[in-house]
């Protein structure tokens, strides 16, 4: 809501998408800022990019401990690219992690805070929960490669508490459990001029090993914005979640936005690239669950319209939308048939939005 | 040629990549690994990578401080991804960065090294240089944008000294200078059954900003391998150098391979991808001077024939290529004709190595 009131302001694609993202990383229901899952030791690490479709830059930041919002630690990093020059013709940064990421953000002026405090009682609880299970499967070859049965109790009462929240999420969790769960954010959108932006944030995986980068620190992986290059070609921004390991080696977020350019309608075309890019992609041979989650959405100058698309074959994916020339978001929490295993075949959907004014 | 005496005994492609950058990574007049440029912290932070054609896995470490060969640890995240399961189906990580990378590699048994040890003599002068110049012009807004002319003498010196070596680079450096350069390395390799792999170290330009990853890190952008999918298709192998964000922003590796399988002519193809997917790319629109090199090779099964092709249009390349049935490797200090400015337009060469046996 906030950010449709910035972007009937004039605000720019990156600032939208950005404060979007924003407020997802706040909330304490999403893996991202703070309440992210933790790390083997214990700690929250977080992964963020951000894409201009405009300029075509990209800023991203991995294995962040200390910041509230990494995306905008990100947007820093994009916007330094677009305006700033370093002395001697030193060419600014695009992906900075760790310590050094902190270090460049605090130069920057961006507050960091104690990394302790993007701890939270959830993840803790969620942390001891899998931690245990991780000693006891390692002491115990019977348990060694048990998965958890899905919770639906759980899910549906989360459901619930998930649908009064306007966010764009999917799974990255703990294989087959699907109760606690937490979830990536991701926005994309489009501003008053035309111009895309898209932005993802992650904690990543629970009990991943420190320093572990994800979809969402990787270029073409977590996120993907291009403008239209011509008055008859597609803009489009993309989003992903699910596990970043397969997001990362089908860099699935190019891949989607290169198919959605090239192919007339929305939905086939997310149809095509979900299941010959990821699930029987060559560089997912050897992996039996693939899980996926996207968000998109693609203008098409010539009709003056924009489809937003979703796919996934997580067992869930909450999203939500709107146009700058309605007051409240549809808001939904996309759940597979029961008779769909996660992992497999992905719902997908689609809606049109026709735009009141003319965007050149 | 240990590479291949280690080839004619049947090591895996992996294992030769691995072992050729291993060894470009210890010697001191490159940059990797020990001698690597230095951060502006004034400390080596190393990337590095490795994909391998059969299974299609890739392993990469960033701004790793404590390793002599970080390879060695993209390579052991690689084979863990092939042969091992994580407890309760967790996912093995393709890529680490920082402590937690040096953490991950200790826990596997890479003995780790003192960070202070990496930094070279040379590596020292190098970045007490630079780091003056740059307080220079960042108090001086007349010397803000100034470039360092290129230095032929100590280039021409630097080549006699170069050419011993059957090494494979090229720079990554402080644009506009030539002296002093040392030169991320990379390695593409194909091994008798015909798997290919490809493989790369960087530690960086000089005087970046800690945490900041290049190319060497990132998934599709310093390094690519692909195995023949029929008994018609080509094989693949790609190591990029140059600047690290504009081949993270053109992907350029991947980008490279896609062209070298779908056109006939290797020469013709990294001819055409140079040109239109690097020098004329949309996603570098905005940079002037772009800066790439690309050492591939190319096995085609149906005229059971190998291209080794490199291209550059930084100021020197240096490279060397042998087969298993030479005793003596190919070595050359390739360098753009003086009538043409580095960040232009590219050299292009290639060889045809015909094979003895025939590669099923």
């Amino acid at each position: 809501m906030r950010v449709t009131i910035m972007l009937k302001d004039g605000c720019s694609a990156v600032e939208a998408v950005s404060a979007a993202v924003v407020s997802l990383e706040n909330s304490l229901l999403t893996n991202a800022g703070r309440g992210s899952n933790l790390s083997l030791s214990r700690k929250v690490e977080c992964d963020a990019s951000i894409m201009d479709g405009r300029t075509l830059n990209f800023g991203a930041v991995g294995a962040l401990s200390d910041y509230m919002n990494p995306v905008l630690v990100a947007k820093e990093l994009l916007l330094h690219q677009n305006n700033e020059n370093l002395s001697l013709h030193r060419i600014s940064p695009c992906v900075l992690v760790g310590e050094g990421a902190s270090q460049w953000a605090r130069s920057r002026g961006l507050k960091s805070i104690k990394s302790d405090l993007l701890v939270s009682e959830n993840a803790l609880h969620t942390y001891n929960k899998y931690k245990r299970k991780v000693e006891e499967a390692e002491n115990d070859p019977r348990k060694f490669l048990q998965r958890e049965p899905a919770n639906n109790e759980t899910l549906h009462s989360e459901a619930k508490e998930m649908e009064k929240n306007p966010c764009i999420s999917s799974e990255a969790w703990f294989p087959g459990d699907e109760s606690l769960k937490l979830d990536t954010v991701g926005a994309v959108g489009m501003d008053c001029c035309g111009n895309v932006a898209s932005a993802v944030s992650s904690g990543g995986i629970v009990l991943k090993h420190p320093g572990r980068l994800g979809q969402a620190a990787l270029y073409g992986c977590g996120s993907w914005a291009q403008n239209s290059l011509s008055s008859t070609e597609p803009a489009v921004a993309v989003t992903t979640s699910g596990n970043g390991e397969h997001l990362i080696k089908t860099m699935f977020a190019r891949t989607c936005a290169e198919t959605l350019i090239s192919n007339t309608d929305g939905v086939t075309g997310l149809h095509y690239v979900f299941h010959t890019k990821f699930l029987e992609s060559p560089f997912l041979i050897h992996t039996s669950e693939k899980l996926a989650g996207v968000l998109a959405m693609k203008f098409d100058p010539v009709s003056n319209s924009v489809e937003v698309l979703w796919a996934h074959n997580t067992a869930t994916m909450v999203l939500g939308y709107m146009s700058t020339h309605v007051t409240k978001a549809v808001t939904m929490f996309s759940t597979l048939p029961s008779s769909v295993d996660p992992g497999h075949k992905p719902l997908i959907q689609g809606s049109l939005l026709k735009l009141h004014n003319k965007i050149t």
